[in-house]
């Protein structure tokens, strides 16, 4: 099968920005699908057009929670994406327009592995 | 607003396991919802009664792509439960059952940080 959609696998060691999000709802007194699926797929373009930039995967429930991974290969390629996506965002009507809470990591992958189980031998 | 759902932060240093998965669907010929239930639920409560965890959030999208990432205290508070998992899951008829592809990492979390937007003022 395909495993585009994927992070897939890289050289050791690389770094990884997990960013997690809770989108605002009617409820919370928000237009929340206005603009946002063009911020979202700039900030995605973003990442993927950068030095370092190794793979990305996303996924957000009905309920509008969602996390998205970013793989890199260096914390000073992290470290300037973070700077251009909040000097964008600054530009911008800032994020609080689109999310209720957000949570946002920096961390170090110490192991990766990838399976594409048999379909036909389901062990 | 309520942060349930998300992973919450956790003092440094801490690690995590992000678990990416396509699900099978009914064109790969496997009864995709077939007790998947079931064993995600056991999964997940699995990470959570353990030494060492410390949060779980999890998203997966209406094409059956999900992340999920469990926080924890140690890598070995992970490997105990890696192992654990792994036995559980041999007991049963496998993951290939549900997963058509998935990727797992193991990672440190270097700087975390969580915001909630004050919908009253979107900057």
């Amino acid at each position: 099968m395909s495993t585009s959609g994927f992070g897939g696998l890289h050289p050791l060691p690389h770094y990884a920005v997990i960013f997690s999000s809770q989108r605002r709802t009617a409820n919370d007194g928000a237009a929340a699908d206005d603009g946002y699926g063009d911020m979202a797929e700039r900030m995605v373009r973003l990442c993927e057009g950068r030095p370092g930039f190794l793979g990305i995967e996303s996924a957000r429930d009905a309920a509008g929670f969602g996390i998205t991974v970013c793989y890199w290969s260096s914390l000073d390629a992290i470290a300037a994406w973070k700077a251009d996506a909040e000097h964008r965002i600054a530009q911008t009507e800032g994020i609080a327009r689109w999310y209720a809470h957000y949570e946002l990591r920096v961390v170090q992958v110490l192991k990766a592995y990838a399976m594409t189980p048999d379909a036909a031998s389901p062990r």
